[in-house]
C-alpha cells in the first residue's frame, strides 16, 4: 500500500503481527478453564462445576477460632455452627491454640494437628491467610472466611485479598469469602415439599426475605452468601445448583460480578438444564453501581450490557426483592405450561377488567374463550355477566357447588395454561370458599393456578392457612408481582424450549481473515478511514469501491476506475467531523470536478493542519437505510457488539441494541427487533424493505472480528452502514477503528 | 378568493357562519354549569360543589323496600343500614307498601306518606324510576339506587338509565347510582387520628383494599361507590372531598368517566386546595378499556389523553391497588416537605446500595451529605462504613443509644426532607430497637420518615405494633411502592406550590380570528391545503407567501410576487400523498420552469382524475426542524392538542406529546420536554437551536383555534411546521383540516 511520504500525508501504516492465543487467558479472566477449550478470544467455553456436596453436607468441620467464652462474638457463632453440624450430621472439631475443649468438645491446637482431613474449615480469625497456608498441607476440601477488611475497603484490602486468593490457588482447597457470614449454615425447614429455591447472595441482609419464604411454605434448599468471592464466586454456586435435583429455581442477589464469562457459562448451564435463574442485579444507575462497588469491591458493569447478557442466557432480571421472592417461588414450583393462554377469573367485573388491563399491557395473552366454553360457564354464571375472559362470576356462584365447577371448566379448556384469580377484598363467606375451591382444583390439575390476595392485612385465615398451605397454588399480594411472575414463567419455558447454547458454536480457531486484519493494526492508535475499511474488507464486509490517492492526477485516474459519480473524502488517522470541516465532496461527475475537489480538500487540510494519509475517491452508493454497527469493550464481558439506527435516531435517541459474544444469528436478528425505529428497515414512506439478511451478516462478521481481535481492537464503529434494498446487500460507507 | 370554475378546479369554498355559543352546552357535556361561566368552546369553567354533608351525615333516612323477612336480600341490607344509622345518629324510616313495621320501627307505605322530608332515601327496589318520580314531590335531598340492569347491560339499559337521569334532573334531588352498593354506609373506625383518606370507587370490590387500610391504622373518612353515575359522578365527590378539612388525600378507582371537563374541574379544585388525588384509571390497553366499558357503561377515553390530562391537573396516576393504598396513605398523612433530599439509612451496605440504586433510577434526589455531617455520623458509625448517603451503620449502633442519635443527626440536616430506612430482614435484637427509634424520631420531627418492612411474613411485632401503631412513620412492604409514594409526595408538593389554574385564564369570548376562520369552514368536508393554511393565517400562524392560481400565466405572475425560487403544489380538498403522486415541484428558479411545472401538475391531476382548486405557488422556506402540530377530538375531553417531531420520528416512533385545553404557556413548553427527540430543537450536528418560542406560540394559537372552532373542526394537522433557527419563527409548510 502506501509507501511514500508526500505533502501532508503520513505513511506510518506499519503492519503489526500480533501473537494470538499464546498465553492461556484464564488468569486474566479469573476463570479456571478446561484446558484447551477456549474460544478464539482466549475465553473459556466450559466452566468446571465444583462439587459442593461436601461443602453443604460435610461429614467433618473444623472451626478455627471456636470459643465458648461468654460475651465473645465467636461464641455465638460457634454455638450456631454446633447446632448446624448436629442438624446435618457433621462432626465438629474446635481448633484453638490454648483451649483444651470448647462446649465440651476436645480442641486441637491448630489445623495441622487435625487427626484426619476435614471436609470444611470455618475460619473465625481476623487474618485467614496464615490458616489457609497451614490448611494447604492438610487435605481439607473447603474453607469459609468471615473476616472483613479486604477488597470492600479499598486498595490495601484488595491487595490483601489478592494474596489470600493466591494462597488459595496454591492450596488446592476452595474458599468461600472472605467477608461472608453464617447464612450457609442457617436452619432450613425440612418439612416442606416440592422443588426448592436455592439462594445466592452477595449481602446476607438482602437474602433474608427470600430465606423467610419458608415461613410462607416455600421450600429453600441452599443459601450461598458469596461475600468477596476471592475464590468461589456466584457462577460456581449457580452452576452447582443448576445440577441439583431438588432445586427448582435459583434466586440471586448480585451487586457485582467477578467475571462476566464465568457468569454466562453458569447461566448457560442453567438454561441447558432448564433451571430458571431469577436475579436482582444492582447498578441501574451510576449511584447504585458506585455504592455497590464500594460495598463488595466487585465490578458492576455497564447496566445495559448486563441486561442484554442476562436476557441472552435466559436469566430473569427483576428489580425488587419482593419480585425476586415471588418470581423464584413460582418458577420453582410450577410445572411446564400446557398452553400460553391466561384466564382471569374473579368475583367482580371491576377486578377482572383491571387485572386484564394490566396483564395485557405486560404482554400476557388472554385468549377469548370459545362460545361453547362460554355457554358451559353460563350454566352456572348469570347470562348478563361477561365470561369471555376475564370471567366474571358475579359473586354468588362461588358460595355453592357451582364455584368448583366453574374453575374446573376453565382449567379444562385447552387454550388455557394459567388461571389467575385476583381476590381484592376478603369477604369470608365468598373468599374462604373460593380459596378452598382453588386449592382443590390446583391439586387436580397440571396447569398453573395463581391467586392474588389483595387485602393489605394478610393475617386472614383463607390466606395464611388455605392458600399458603398449598404448594400447588401460587399466591401473590399484588397484581403486578403476579403478572410479572407469570410472564417470567411463560417466557422461561419458551426460552429454554428453543435454547441452543452459543458456546457450542463459538469459534475456537482464528479465521483466515485474522492475519490480514492484524497487518492493518497500529497499537494504541486510531486507524484512518481507509485502513479501517480495509479491516472490514478483511472480514468480508462490503465497502465502496475506493482508492486512496495522493495526487490530483491519481484522483482522476481513480475516479475513472471507481466509476462516476464519485465521492471524495480526506482520509487520516486524526480525522473526525469530516463533513463539518468540508472534507467530503459528493456527486462529482467529471475529471475537472475531481481535480477541483482534490485541490480544495488538500487546501483545507493544510489550513487546518491536519495530517492526511491521502484522499479517498469512492464509489457513490445507492440510497438505503443508514445503520451503525460497532464494537465496544465492557469491563465485565470484554468486547460487545452494538447495532443501531443511523443518523438522527442514533444521535438523538441512542436507538441501539447490544449483545455479548458469543451469539448466533437468531440473537443478531432479535437485536433489530429491539430497535424503536425498526420499522425503517421494513420500509416506510414507500421505501423498499432493506436487506436485513445482509445487515445480520455484517453483525455476525463484526462479532467474529471482535472475538478474533480482542485485545487488539479497543473500538470499532461502522457509521453509516448503508443497508440497501432487499437483495442488494449492505455497504460500510465510513468506519472508525481504535487499536489497543 | 376563488370565484370562477375553471378546468378541473372546484370553487365550492363557501363561507359558513356558524352560530357560536348560542346554546349552553351543559346538557351536551353532562355538567351543570354555573350560568354564563363558560369558556369559548361552551364548556363550563366552574363546577358547582354539591353539598354532600347531608348525604354522608343525614339526620333522617328513608329505606324504600326495607325488610326484616328472613332470607330476603333486602333484610341483610336493612340490618346494615340500621346499624349505620345508629352510628351516625340518623333517624331511619322504613318504607314498605304492606308492612306496618320493620325491625320494630314503624313503616310508612310510600315516600309520599313520609311525615316530614328526609335527607336521604335509600332505594332497595328493582325499578327506582317511579320512586324517584314520587320523591320529586317531597323535599328529599339525596337518593341512592342499588338496582342494576342499566347502562352496564347495553343499549336498553342505557335508555332506562337516561330516563332515570331525566327524572332526577326534574326532581331537584341528587342521586347516587344506580348499580351502586352499601360501601358508603360501611363502618368507619373512629379511633384513628390524623388526616384521612377519602375513597371514590366505581367498583365496590376494588375499593376494599383501600378501605381495609384502617386495619393498618390509616384513617378513612368516606367511601363513595359511584356506580353508574346517572347523576352524581366521580367529579362531584372529588370536589366535595377536596373541601373537607378532615381529608388529607383522595383515592380513586376509575374505570370510565362520565365527562372529561367535570373531572378536570374537580381535579383543579383539589389542586387549588392542595389536596392530593391518587387514581387508578383502567384502560391502559384496548382489552382493559373494552372490559371496563362493558362493566360500567362509561367512556374510558384514549389512554394517553387521560394520562396527560391527569398530569396537567396533578392527579397522581398509579396502576395497582397496592400503590393506590400506599401512595394515598402517605400523601394523606405526611406534612409539607422541608427539603427535597432523600437519605437512605440502613443496617446493611447491600440494602443501602440496592435501595439507592432504585430510588435514583426513579428520579429521587439523594444528596451527598456534607463532610461535617459525615464526621458527626462517624462518631457513632465505624470509620470504614459509607455514611455519605446511603448511610450504612453496619448494624451494631442500632442496638444501643447511638441508634437514635444517628437518626436525629440525619434528620437535622437541612438538605434532608425524607429519611427512608429499608429493613429487609427482621432480626429482633436490631430491627425492634430500630423500629422503635424510628417511630420516636418521627414523632419529634416534621420531616418524613419511611420504613420498608421487607419481610414477606408481616406478622412480626415490630411491624404490626411498633410501625403500624405510629401515624407518623409511613410503612411500606416493598422498595418500589415506597419509592413511588415518596416520589409522588415530593412531586405533589412541587406541583401545587407552582400551580396556577388554567381555567382562570381560559378564553371566554371568541377572538377576532373566529369570524375569518368560520368563513373558511366547509361542514363535513376536508379543506384544501390552501384553505387550511388560510385558517392558520386567520389565527396568526405563519404560512409561506403563496398564491393559488388557475393558469400558467397567473403562476408566473405569482412566482414573481412570491419571489424565486418557488415551490409549486397541486391544491385540492381530496388531495393526499401529494409527494408520492408527483404533485409537488421544488426549487423552481425561472418563469419557464414555473410554466412547465404548471403544465405537468395539471396533467397529472387530470390523468389521476383529481379535483383541484388550483395550483399553489409558494415561497421556499429555509431549513429548520420539522415538527407536527395538530388537533384531534377525544371522546372524553373534546379537542386535544398534539405536538411532535416531524419526518421519520413521528412516522416511525410517534414521538408526540398531547395536552387537553385549557393549558398555558408553561404546559406547552413541557410538551416539548416530553419528546424523546427534544434534543433536535436544541440543535444537533452543528445545527443552530430552533425557535422554540415561536413553536410554543404556534401550539398556543392552535389551542385557541381548537377551542373556538370546537364543534366545527374535526381534525387539524400541520405537517410539517418548519421551526426555523432561533429568532426566525416557524412556518406551516402544509396543513390538513377536516370540518365536522
Amino acid at each position: 500500500m502506501l509507501g511514500s511520504t508526500h505533502g501532508t500525508f503520513t505513511t506510518d501504516l506499519r503492519a503489526r503481527v500480533v501473537a494470538c492465543g499464546e498465553a492461556p487467558r484464564d488468569a486474566v479472566h479469573g476463570v479456571t478453564a478446561v484446558a484447551g477449550d477456549l474460544d478464539v478470544s482466549g475465553r473459556p467455553l466450559h466452566l468446571p462445576v465444583p462439587d459442593l456436596d461436601r461443602f453443604f453436607r460435610p461429614e467433618s468441620v473444623a472451626v478455627v477460632g471456636a470459643s465458648d467464652a461468654e460475651g465473645r462474638p465467636n461464641t455465638g457463632i460457634t454455638r450456631q455452627l454446633l447446632a448446624w453440624a448436629e442438624r446435618v450430621g457433621a462432626r465438629l472439631v474446635p481448633v484453638h491454640p490454648t483451649r483444651t475443649s470448647v462446649f465440651g468438645i476436645d480442641c486441637v491446637p491448630s489445623v495441622r494437628a487435625l487427626a484426619e482431613p476435614v471436609d470444611l474449615a470455618v475460619l473465625l480469625v481476623a487474618d485467614p491467610l496464615p490458616v489457609i497456608e497451614e490448611l494447604a498441607e492438610t487435605k481439607v476440601k473447603f474453607a469459609v472466611a468471615f473476616a472483613s477488611g479486604f477488597a470492600e475497603t479499598g486498595e490495601a484490602g484488595a491487595a490483601a485479598q489478592e494474596r489470600l486468593a493466591a494462597a488459595v490457588r496454591r492450596s488446592g482447597l476452595r474458599l468461600l469469602g472472605p467477608n461472608t457470614n453464617l447464612n450457609a449454615f442457617e436452619r432450613f425447614r425440612d418439612d416442606l415439599e416440592g422443588p426448592a429455591v436455592a439462594l445466592i447472595t452477595q449481602s446476607g441482609h438482602q437474602g433474608r426475605p427470600v430465606f423467610t419464604l419458608q415461613e410462607l411454605g416455600v421450600r429453600l434448599s441452599h443459601w450461598a452468601p458469596t461475600g468477596n468471592e476471592a475464590d468461589l464466586e456466584t457462577a460456581d454456586f449457580l452452576s452447582y445448583f443448576a445440577g441439583r435435583p431438588e432445586v427448582g429455581a435459583i434466586a440471586c442477589y448480585v451487586e457485582g460480578l467477578k467475571d462476566g464469562r464465568s457468569f454466562l457459562l453458569a447461566a448457560d448451564r442453567a438454561a441447558r438444564e432448564g433451571v430458571p435463574v431469577v436475579a436482582v442485579k444492582v447498578g441501574r444507575t451510576e449511584t447504585g453501581a458506585r455504592t455497590a462497588a464500594s460495598h463488595t469491591g466487585k465490578l458492576t458493569g455497564a447496566d445495559r450490557v448486563v441486561d442484554a447478557a442476562m436476557r441472552q442466557f435466559g436469566v430473569i432480571r427483576v428489580d425488587g426483592l419482593d419480585q425476586l421472592q415471588d418470581t423464584s417461588a413460582l418458577l420453582a414450583r410450577a410445572r411446564r405450561p400446557l398452553a400460553d393462554g391466561v384466564v382471569v377469573y374473579s368475583i367482580s367485573g371491576g377486578t377482572g377488567a383491571h387485572f386484564a388491563d394490566l396483564a395485557t399491557a405486560a404482554g400476557l395473552s388472554l385468549p377469548v374463550l370459545h362460545q361453547a366454553k362460554q355457554d358451559e360457564l353460563h350454566q352456572w354464571i348469570p347470562e348478563y355477566l361477561n365470561v369471555a375472559n376475564p370471567v366474571d362470576n358475579g359473586g354468588h356462584p362461588v358460595g355453592d357447588w357451582r364455584g368448583r365447577k366453574i374453575i374446573d371448566a376453565i382449567l379444562a379448556d385447552p387454550s388455557v395454561g394459567v388461571l389467575i384469580c385476583p381476590i381484592t377484598g376478603p369477604f369470608p363467606p365468598m373468599s374462604d370458599k373460593l380459596a378452598q375451591d382453588l386449592v382443590e382444583a390446583a391439586e387436580a390439575t397440571d396447569k398453573l393456578v395463581c391467586v392474588v390476595w389483595g387485602s393489605p392485612v394478610g393475617t386472614e385465615e383463607a390466606y395464611r392457612t388455605t392458600l399458603l398451605g398449598s404448594s400447588r397454588v401460587a399466591t401473590f399480594r399484588t397484581f403486578s408481582n403476579c403478572i410479572g411472575a407469570v410472564k417470567a414463567y411463560l417466557d422461561h419455558h419458551r426460552f429454554t424450549a428453543a435454547y441452543r447454547s452459543p458456546f457450542d458454536e463459538a469459534p475456537r480457531t482464528p479465521s483466515p481473515s485474522l492475519r490480514k486484519a492484524q497487518a492493518l493494526l497500529r497499537p494504541g492508535r486510531r486507524l484512518s478511514e481507509h485502513a479501517a475499511k480495509q479491516l472490514l474488507r478483511a472480514y468480508g464486509i462490503r465497502v465502496p469501491r475506493e482508492q486512496l490517492v495522493t495526487s490530483a492526477a491519481a484522483a482522476v485516474r481513480a475516479a475513472g476506475l471507481v466509476g462516476y459519480p464519485v465521492v471524495m473524502k480526506a482520509s487520516g488517522a486524526q480525522l473526525a467531523h469530516k463533513t463539518e470541516l468540508g472534507l467530503v465532496k459528493v456527486g462529482l461527475t467529471s475529471a475537472s470536478q475531481v481535480r477541483d475537489a482534490y485541490r480544495e480538500l488538500t487546501d483545507i487540510a493544510r489550513f487546518e493542519e491536519i495530517d492526511l494519509d491521502g484522499i479517498l475517491v469512492c464509489q457513490m452508493v445507492g440510497r438505503g437505510v443508514e445503520m451503525v454497527v460497532g464494537v465496544t469493550q465492557d469491563e465485565l464481558f470484554g468486547p460487545t457488539v452494538t447495532v443501531g439506527l443511523g443518523g438522527v435516531l442514533v444521535e438523538v435517541l441512542n436507538d441501539t441494541a447490544v449483545r455479548v459474544p458469543p451469539f448466533g444469528e437468531r440473537e443478531a436478528r432479535s437485536m433489530l427487533d429491539e430497535l424503536r425505529g425498526r420499522a425503517l428497515l421494513d420500509g416506510v414512506r414507500g421505501a423498499p424493505p432493506a436487506d436485513v439478511d445482509a445487515l445480520v451478516e455484517v453483525v455476525l462478521r463484526v462479532q467474529r472480528m471482535a472475538l478474533e481481535l480482542d485485545g487488539d481492537l479497543a473500538e470499532l464503529d461502522i457509521n453509516p452502514l448503508m443497508v440497501l434494498p432487499r437483495g442488494q446487500g449492505a455497504v460500510a460507507l465510513d468506519a472508525l477503528a481504535v487499536c489497543r
